[in-house]
């Protein structure tokens, strides 16, 4: 048990090009989107549908690895914080945890509100919300 | 971005040593135990301190990565569900989110309460609870 080896399910698509367009985080945005789940997952999307907010995981596939402390918020006046502390991209293994709402399913492809992610972001994970 | 390595930041241990033993979700556990991260990362850990809930990713490192349909909580009667509208083990990456309390904080080892997760599970990310 070295290094896990994920597997992509999907990609985000989404108007959100840059970390600076992005919002804080899923909880504050109107942003609307698609995952387009790869077509060999398409079995494990039974019982998803419209109307349900799901948590996703994404993989950061910009984020930088080798971070250990940030300014939170990019917020100098309060110091350095272990990443670990914080819901910053900047971590050993960035993996985001959202929560969507599905607006639409059309077999593989879903479009979803909340987005804080920008397009073109690899997806690894969907499960339903407790 | 074909396969992500995921890098192990810590191990859990707890008396939990079988899947029947766990409780299905954090939120129904009163399970203690112990998360101890890797050296390296100590910086990592800045502002993590007692009393705070945070949000907890573990590898399940026995999980069946190759099912994609599940029986929902092993309650046959309501038929296969796909695993992504499920908070099942099993799914392509099995990635637990979970929230725990921290209960202790020693340098790098933290004492939790709160785990659906068997003794010996990798730990893949500590993040701040929104």
């Amino acid at each position: 048990m070295d290094h896990p080896q994920l597997k992509i399910i999907g990609t985000l698509h989404c108007g959100i090009h840059s970390l600076q367009e992005a919002p804080k985080n899923y909880d504050i945005s109107e942003h609307t989107g698609t995952i387009e789940i790869e077509s060999q997952y398409h079995e494990a999307l039974d019982g998803i549908e419209k109307g349900q907010t799901v948590v996703v995981l994404c993989w950061l596939h910009q984020a930088d690895r080798d971070v250990l402390t940030v300014y939170p918020r990019g917020d100098r006046s309060r110091g350095l914080r272990g990443v670990f502390a914080t819901r910053s991209p900047a971590r050993p293994n960035p993996i985001a945890i959202s929560e969507f709402e599905i607006l639409e399913r059309r077999d593989t492809l879903l479009t979803v509100k909340g987005l804080d992610i920008i397009d073109g972001t690899p997806v690894i994970d969907i499960k339903k919300k407790i």
